[in-house]
């Protein structure tokens, strides 16, 4: 010990920094599927299965609107809600997709589905409130609630032989006099399980009678491999006055994951909360942004017919060789792009993410980033070029059926 | 009436909307400055001074880069914390100013000065707790306070003949045992008041005996008409484990205000607690927009030199004018490029501002934007073209002057 530091001043008791932040901002958990990908991309050379996003980059006619608008100057503040061109383009394809008129008042721009549904959350839960959430289930937005130092009430979804099921039952005896809110993502990231109509009805009866607001992750509606154009909607099945928050992104269906675009759909009366909550989260979104928007959703339904094209295929891929193994067992998913298993004898599927890092330089994010009910299972995502994604699940084969 | 009207089942009794949102949401204002906005914006023809940005668009060197980050695909997710070419170079960035080293895990990218703000306010504050706010103030730190659950407690600072002072008794009196944070904007948006670092070691020392966290808004830190190169910062006065979080933006310094992106400050070991209120805010900030943020550190200093040399004359241009009528009163700001002033017997600043859109083509923000104390004055931005501002200037002379 030096003379310095034996004589030095004691230092203040310092309580340590973590002890100092909000309790609801420490205890937000780390992304389980980020620990993964950070191993894997130090490791190099990984077919990347765990991420929601293909392998395509944003097609140039969409990139280069945002490089135009960029060139032109737009570089300025904008409306908070989002440029009124890119309201009237989401107006027209919804119209498109659904069927019926909708206005450019129902439509607010995000920066990003995740703020979408941070937005949503925000506007009808918060401290000691409770949302309900049906699990396996991407993580965010339960992790989101908590940050708002609400509840995330999670409610284990079913896998038998006849595929993923939500139990009613369990999601009624779920609700509290706390519950504020329901969040429902169909089709369902990550098992690919999708209510039907009528389990639409039953939900939004079930959230009329308790006066719960309706958070409808619609993502994933038109990777769907069912009858018809695209996944059974609240849209189909709600009334105008229905508490209904749509939450939606750019990021799938045009390759756009890494720009940090959606939107939310809800009823013009909400505008302004809505425009207010945008204001003091980031301001609005780029308006070379919102360009490429209007691009993507103008010009860009041949690349979503393509991206569907592909995933449908990746599907096939993915589950004849995970069948093959004998070890595998998974539901055939109806929509969205990834399939979920388990894998006969492993349980700690943390671990065996990373094994498969190692041994078969596939990355696939663990179950226990899911919640309740995907613990045991692993998620691979499918959207990707046929002959690399046919060889990495040869690669997985490989290994899992080593013996 | 008709008969279908006069025979349908009565609707069940809906609540309205506004009444089943969350209180804190509801409540949540509109901004002040918007509504004058999109009054002048209808009108047209209008030099918008209202918005704390200038009247050049970003320029090429920063845009482009954003544009060959595009065209070479980077468009997939990224990392969380930013991309680590960024943070290096925001680090020596730092280094240069603020001549001392840093390193790139103290630095996370936000998707806006904004989100750099709420952020930082999550990190700290939530349901119940308060946040101490001098005022006049940009309002959306309060806003945002309000948003999460907390109450902004605000702290009016006075206007004296040297010039704005902020009272540290009053800090003090403010202070109760459920305040968690001070937010304290130098140089000060709109009054161009900026703390010295006298001022800065007094407000520390009142955090460190109180356990409060300081948010630092030193975002006009460069656009600084007194001595030295810059304003006064608690990175000149801090240890390294205050609890001091700097929120930062590109907006202002490389004319980015569009793009929203932004920065944050802070202690290494709050790394992955950032990184997760990140994770669960937008998921991060776009890779080819972080590219532009490299560009604008490596090659902008011209371009800031530029802007501030501008703003300095900007500012001679609004103070003589203003001074001129014999009706205005407002210090002469030492930081920040705003003109923050009353006009002798007008207390309605809004109808104000409302009336100098039609008559003088200038828009203005009203002071009831800003919080307490700032009701009676008008908030002129003077980030523009000198002979535009000069023309601007003498039609809001003319408008003042006629009797």
């Amino acid at each position: 010990m030096s003379l310095e530091s034996m004589t030095a001043p004691a230092a203040p008791p310092q309580p340590s920094f973590a002890e100092a932040l909000r309790r609801e901002a420490r205890e937000a958990p780390e992304s389980g599927i980020v620990e993964v990908m950070n191993y894997g991309r130090r490791r190099g050379g990984v077919t990347p299965l765990w991420a929601g996003e293909g392998d395509t980059p944003t097609p140039a006619f969409i990139a280069e609107a945002a490089t135009r608008a960029l060139a032109a100057g737009e570089t300025f503040y904008t409306w908070q809600r989002g440029i009124p061109e890119l309201r009237e383009s989401l107006a027209r394809y919804h119209g498109r997709i659904f069927g019926r008129a909708f206005s450019p008042e129902e439509f607010f721009i995000t920066g990003s589905g995740m703020q979408a549904i941070a937005i949503a959350l925000a506007l009808v839960a918060g401290s000691g409130d409770e949302v309900v959430i049906p699990t396996p289930a991407w993580p965010n937005a339960a992790a989101a609630t908590g940050v708002i130092g609400a509840r995330a009430v999670e409610v284990p979804m079913i896998l038998a032989n006849d595929g993923w099921s939500l139990d009613l039952e369990r999601v009624a005896a779920a609700i509290t006099s706390r519950s504020r809110a329901l969040v429902l993502v169909s089709p369902s990231n990550p098992t690919g399980w999708t209510a039907t109509r009528e389990e639409l009805r039953a939900i939004l009866a079930l959230a009329r009678k308790h006066g719960l607001w309706i958070i409808a992750d619609e993502t994933y509606a038109r990777f769907w491999y069912g009858e018809g154009d695209r996944a059974p909607s609240f849209l189909d099945v709600m009334e105008a006055e229905d508490r209904v928050l749509f939450v939606n992104t750019f990021s799938k269906n045009w390759a756009m994951t890494g720009w940090r675009i959606g939107w939310i759909v809800a009823h013009p009366a909400l505008g302004q909360v809505i425009e207010n909550l945008i204001q003091y989260a980031t301001s609005g979104v780029a308006q070379f942004m919102q360009r490429a928007g209007v691009a993507a959703i103008e010009h860009g339904e041949g690349f979503v017919a393509h991206q569907i094209a592909r995933a449908r295929r990746g599907r096939d891929i993915m589950a004849n060789a995970l069948a093959a193994t004998g070890r595998c067992r998974f539901a055939l998913p109806i929509g969205a792009f990834y399939l979920f298993f388990t894998v006969d004898g492993e349980t700690d599927t943390r671990r065996l993410a990373l094994r498969l890092i190692d041994e078969a330089s596939v990355g696939l994010a663990p179950g226990t980033a899911f919640g309740k009910g995907g613990e045991n299972y692993l998620r691979a995502c499918f959207l990707r070029d046929p002959e690399q994604l046919e060889a990495a699940a040869q690669r997985l084969v490989g290994v899992l059926t080593r013996r």
